[in-house]
C-alpha cells in the first residue's frame, strides 16, 4: 500500500524538535593554521609571547638617550655622541629611551646630527604594545578570517583547535550513475552528495561521500550502518518520498526511531529524520531543489545548533514583482532574481518545482513565504535572501518574458561589461505587463514578425509608453511531421500543439484559418506541450503525426518541415531607461558585431553537432 | 644616503596606472567539480544533454492513454486496462501520454481502478523541461555557489574551466623566522606571506610561497627571478620599505622598470609596484597591517581587474562614535568595530598603526577615509566595509574603554549566549563619554577602589543617567622597584609611570602626595609607558628604578613590590539598556560563577607558568 505523510509536521516544529533530540556536539579537530580559514575556533585561544617581545625600534635610525637630545635646536644642530644604529624591529639597547629616524639625521665626520630634540620613548614599540603573553587573540567560536591567520602566526599559534562534525552522505537510487557516466534516458547523474559536500564543507564540516547504493533494503540497511559507525550524521540522499521503491524509512525505522518523516515545506516535503545510535540520519528527497531546500534549512540549522557557522547571503527587503500563491500551513521557497529598478528592488520569482534546477542556477536568492500567509501580492514587500554578494545587485539587469537561447548569448556579452543579465521566464503577456509595472529592466518577447502582432500583444497594453524595440534574434517556425503533410487531409493527423500566446501558436492559428480548418475537428490541437523538443519527441516517436517547431529543430530530427513564418525575439526597454549605464550596456551589446557574430557560431556548432549526432 | 618616497602618487591614480600597466591576463585552469567553488567560470559551460532527456514520470504510479480515463469519475470507477506501471523519473513508454499518481488508484482483481480522468501530460515531465542540449548553464564571468555545482554535474558537466592568476610570494628579511619558530627578541614571525596566501587562495589565485630570503641584494635577485619566470604576479614581502637594509627597490629597479614607489595611503604607503619580464612585481611593506592595506586595496584590485572575484564583506552605513583625525592628501584605512546601540549603528575606530595586529583582529570592519577629507566628526555617517557577516552586527556587543585581561574571558563566557564582545580601547574620561553619547553598550572602566575617584571620574560627567554598576575584576597595584623601597630617599630614583587618568597613576599620586614629595623633583615622573609590562621591562632592564604595575607582574618578574591600593576594573551600562538582550547576557556573564571561575583558573595558569618560566 502507498503511504503518505500523513503528519506533516511544521517547519519550526521540525527544527525544535530536532534540536531537543539532538544537543550539541563536542566534536573537534585540529587544524593547521593555513586550514583554518573559515572554521570556528572550538577554544579561546591566548597568544604564546609577548609581541613585540621587547622594546624595539618603530624606525631605521639611532637609539639615543632622549636627556641627551634636550639641546638640539633647528638653528643649533647637535651631533650624536652617544648613540647606537638601529634597524626597525631591533631591541632598543639598554641605556637608550628613544629613536631617533634617520631620515632626520645627516653625518658629518662620522657623526650623525640632528635639529629637533627627541622625546623619551620618541619611535618605540613597547614590549606587549601588541599584544601580551597569554593575552586572548581569539575567543570561543570565532570564524577564523584570512587575516586573523596572520596575526595568529604572529602570536606563535601554528596550530588551531576546531569545531567539527563528521558528516556521512549515501546517495542511494538503482537509476544514479556516477559523476562521468554518461546517462541513459531514465537514468539520472547522481549529484546531490557531491552539491551536499561542497556546502557542508563549507559550513566547516568534514564529509564522507560513499558509493551509490541501489534500492535494496539489505544494501541501504549495511551501508547505513556503516556510515552511523562511522559519522557524526548521516545524509541518505534521496530515497525519502514515499513511492513503492523508497525503502529509507523502512531501513531506517528498523535500525532505530523515526522522529519525524513528512515536513510541511516545499520543495522539500519528504525528508526524514530519524535516531540511529543516538545519531540523527536524515532522508534528503531526490529533487535537487528539494535536496538544497532540506541542506540549507534542516541540516544547516543543525550543524548550526552544533555550533558551525551558516554559510548565507544576506537578507534584503525588497517588492515582489508579481503575486505568488502559496498553500497555507506550508513554508515555502522560492528561487528569485533581484535588481533595481528606477530606483526600487524587485524580486521576480522564478518556477517552481523541485526538479528543475536551472531556476536555481538563474537565481540570486530565494524567498521564504512563512506558513501562515496564503501568498504575496504584487508589490508587497518582502525579505530575500540572497545567494550572491549584495553589490552585485546593483550589476543585475532583469529581462522579464520569454526565454530564448539568443539572450543566454546576449548575457555571455554583457557580462564583458561587467553586468549580470537574468532572464526570468514570462508570457510575452506578463513581459509586456512588468514593462508598464516597471518592475524589469527589459522585457523579453517572442511574436510572429508581422505588425499586426506587435499592435495586438505590446501597443494595446503600453499606449503611454515610449519603447525601444531591440532585435534579438529571429526563428523560422513550421510544421515538423514525420511525412510530407497532405493539407487536404489535415484532419487525419495527430497534432501537438504550444501555448496560447506563443508565437508558435499563433502562427499555427494563422495557418489554419487560411486552410479553412476548424480546431476543434482536429485531433490533438488542445494537446499543449511546454518545449518546442517535446512537438519533436512526440512526433519522432510516432505519438503525435505533426506539430509547431523551429525549422533547425525539425531538420536536425530529420523530420519533414512546412515553414509557416518567422517569430522574432525583442527585448523592450522604456526609453527612459536608456540612459542607465546598465541598460545602455545592454543595448550596445544587443546591438554588437561580437553578439551577431556569437549567435552565427552558436548556429553552426549547434549544425555541426547535429549532423554528427543525426547521422 | 637615505632615500624618501618623495612623490607619492594618490591611491586612485596609482590604481589607474596600474590597471593600464597590466591589462586582464588570460590565464586559466581547468579544475574537477568539487574544487570549482568560489571561483570564476573563464568560458560560458553548456548543457551536455536536455534535462530530462525524455519525457519522464513524475510520481511513482502508471503510464497511461489520457483518452483512455476520459470516462472515469468519482461515482464511476474506472478499471486501468491498457497502462504500466512506472516510477519516478522513468521514461514514458511510447503511446502513453500521462501518468497517474499510485495514491489516486487502488487493486482489484490485479488491476489498479481511477475514479478522476487524466489530462494529457498530466506527471509528465517533458524533456529538457529543465534545460536543453547545448543551452546555457552559466555565463562567463559567474562565481560559481555551492549549488550551481550540482546542476553541472546534472547537466554532464564534470570539470570547469575558472579564471586563475598564479603568484608568486617572496618574504625577505633577516629578522624572520619561519612559522613554528620561536622567535628571539627582535625577531619576527614570517606570517605576511601565509596571510597572503590565505586572502589571495580564496579570491581563486594559485599561490606559491618561497622560502624567506635574508636582507642580501644578491639571494634576492635570484629569487625574484625564479617568481617572475614561475609566476604572473610577484609579492616581495616586507624590503619596501626606505631604510638602510631595503634592497627590494634597487634589485627590482635593476631587472625592471619602476612604476611607482609610496602610495598616499595609511597603513601601506611603502609599497612597490614595478614591470620585470612584463610581468608586476609588488613590494608589500612588512607591517602587518599595512600588508592587509595593499592585499585588500592594491593586489585585490589588480586581481579583480583581472577578472577574480573580490573577497569582501558588505558595506554599511554607520555613525561614527569618535572624531577622527587624518591627513589631507591621504587615503586612511582604520579598523573598526560596529555595533548597534539604541537603533543606531555605531562605528568605533580601534587605534591607529600598522605593527598592532591585533586591532584588526578585533575588528569587525574597516573605514576608509578618503585622501580629500582632513578627518571626520563625531556623529558623522560614514561608510564602513565588514569584515564579519552583516548579520553577526545585530549579536555584536560594543564595550568602551580600559582593556582588561579580564573582559576576554567575559567575552568568551558571553560567545556562549551568542553575542560577541568587541572592546574598543579607550580611556576612562572616553568611556564615560561614550555611556553619555550612547555609543556602546557598557563602558569598561578601571579606576581606584576609592568612593572619590567613582564621584570625579563617572558620576560628574553622568548626574542625570541611572546607572549600572557591574564589578569585573579587582586588581592589586604598587611599586614594583629593584630593590626594596626607602621612601626616604625617593627622589635618588629613576621613575617610569603610567598615563595620567590610569588608576596607577592615580595610586601613585595619592601616595606621593601622601609622602609629601614634590613630583616635579621625582626623575621620570613624567616619563609615561603605555603598558604596565613596559615598567616591569625598564625596572627589569635596570633603565628605571621603580615603576607602579599590578602586584602579579612584579612578583613573577622577581622585583620587589611596594602595594598602593586596589584598582576596579568595572562595566557602567545604562540601566535602560538592561532590558536589550544582549546587554542583560553581558551583565549575568559577568556575574555567573563560571565567568569568576574562569578567571580564577586563569590567574592559577598565569602564576603556574610564571613559576615555571621565572625559575
Amino acid at each position: 500500500m502507498p503511504r503518505r505523510y500523513l503528519n506533516l509536521i511544521p517547519l519550526p516544529d521540525a527544527l525544535a524538535v530536532m534540536r531537543r533530540a539532538f544537543p550539541p556536539l563536542d566534536r573537534t579537530e585540529t587544524v593547521p593554521l593555513r586550514l583554518a580559514v573559515g572554521r570556528v575556533t572550538a577554544e579561546p585561544l591566548y597568544a604564546e609571547y609577548s609581541v613585540p617581545q621587547a622594546d624595539i625600534a618603530m624606525f631605521d635610525g639611532y637609539a639615543v638617550r632622549s636627556e641627551d637630545t634636550l639641546q638640539a635646536q633647528d638653528q643649533r644642530p647637535l651631533p650624536l655622541e652617544n648613540c647606537a644604529p638601529i634597524n626597525t624591529g631591533e631591541v632598543l639597547p639598554p641605556s637608550f629611551d628613544a629613536v631617533v629616524m634617520i631620515e632626520d639625521t645627516w653625518n658629518e665626520d662620522g657623526i650623525p646630527w640632528i635639529r629637533k630634540s627627541a622625546a623619551p620613548w620618541q619611535h618605540v614599540r613597547h614590549a606587549g604594545e601588541d599584544i601580551r603573553a597569554g593575552e586572548l587573540v581569539l575567543p570561543k567560536g570565532h570564524q577564523v578570517r584570512p587575516f586573523d591567520i596572520g596575526a595568529l602566526a604572529t602570536y606563535g599559534i601554528t596550530q588551531v583547535k576546531v569545531r567539527s562534525v563528521r558528516v556521512g552522505i549515501i546517495p542511494t537510487g538503482s537509476d544514479l550513475v556516477p559523476l562521468g557516466v554518461a546517462p541513459a534516458p531514465g537514468q539520472t547523474v547522481e549529484t546531490n552528495t557531491l552539491m551536499a559536500e561542497a556546502y557542508l564543507t563549507r559550513m566547516g564540516a568534514t564529509c564522507r561521500r560513499y558509493r551509490i547504493v541501489p534500492d535494496d533494503p539489505d544494501l541501504i540497511r549495511s551501508a547505513l550502518e556503516e556510515a552511523v559507525a562511522e559519522n557524526d550524521l548521516v545524509i541518505l540522499s534521496a530515497g525519502s518520498s514515499a513511492g513503492s521503491r523508497d525503502y529509507s524509512s523502512d531501513v531506517v525505522g528498523a535500525l532505530g526511531e523515526i522522529i519525524f518523516h513528512g515536513i510541511a515545506v516545499r520543495p522539500g516535503k519528504p525528508v526524514l529524520l530519524a535516531r540511529v545510535d543516538d545519531k540523527p540520519v536524515l532522508g534528503m528527497p531526490g529533487y535537487p531543489v528539494a535536496a538544497q531546500t532540506v541542506l540549507r534549512e534542516i541540516v544547516g540549522d543543525l550543524l548550526a545548533w552544533w555550533g558551525l557557522s551558516p554559510v548565507r547571503g544576506e537578507e534584503l527587503r525588497v517588492r515582489l514583482s508579481r503575486k505568488l500563491a502559496s498553500d497555507l500551513g506550508f513554508d515555502e521557497f522560492i528561487p528569485v532574481s533581484v535588481g533595481q529598478v528606477d530606483g526600487t528592488c524587485w524580486a521576480t520569482p522564478h518556477p517552481r518545482g523541485g526538479g528543475i534546477q536551472m531556476t536555481v542556477v538563474r537565481a540570486n536568492g530565494y524567498l521564504h513565504i512563512p506558513a501562515g500567509r496564503e501568498g504575496i501580492e504584487a508589490g508587497e514587500e518582502v525579505r530575500v535572501r540572497l545567494t550572491v554578494p549584495l553589490e552585485r545587485i546593483a550589476r543585475t539587469l532583469i529581462c522579464t518574458g520569454v526565454r530564448h537561447p539568443a539572450l543566454n548569448e546576449l548575457g555571455n556579452c554583457l557580462s564583458e561589461a561587467g553586468y549580470l543579465l537574468h532572464c526570468c521566464n514570462a508570457s510575452t503577456m506578463r513581459a509586456v505587463l512588468a514593462i508598464r509595472a516597471k518592475t524589469c529592466h527589459a522585457a523579453s518577447i517572442c511574436i510572429p514578425e508581422t505588425g499586426a502582432a506587435w499592435n495586438d500583444l505590446v501597443l494595446r497594453y503600453l499606449p503611454e509608453v515610449d519603447l525601444l524595440r531591440v532585435p534579438v534574434a529571429r526563428t523560422e517556425l513550421g510544421i515538423a511531421a514525420a511525412s510530407d503533410l497532405d493539407t487536404d487531409s489535415l484532419e487525419s493527423l495527430r497534432f501537438v500543439n504550444r501555448p496560447k500566446g506563443s508565437a508558435a501558436r499563433i502562427l499555427f492559428d494563422m495557418w489554419l484559418e487560411e486552410q479553412e480548418i476548424d480546431t476543434a475537428r482536429l485531433t490533438g490541437y488542445e494537446h499543449e506541450v511546454r518545449t518546442p523538443e517535446a512537438v519533436v519527441t512526440a512526433v519522432g516517436n510516432g505519438f503525435a503525426d505533426a506539430g509547431v517547431c523551429p525549422a533547425a529543430m525539425a531538420r536536425d530530427a530529420g523530420l519533414r518541415f512546412t515553414p509557416l513564418g518567422y517569430e522574432s525575439c525583442d527585448l523592450l526597454i522604456r526609453e527612459e531607461c536608456a540612459e542607465d549605464e546598465g541598460v545602455a550596456s545592454l543595448i550596445r551589446a544587443a546591438r554588437s558585431p561580437e553578439f551577431k557574430e556569437r549567435l552565427q557560431s552558436l548556429e553552426r556548432f549547434r549544425a555541426d553537432r547535429a549532423g554528427r549526432t543525426g547521422a
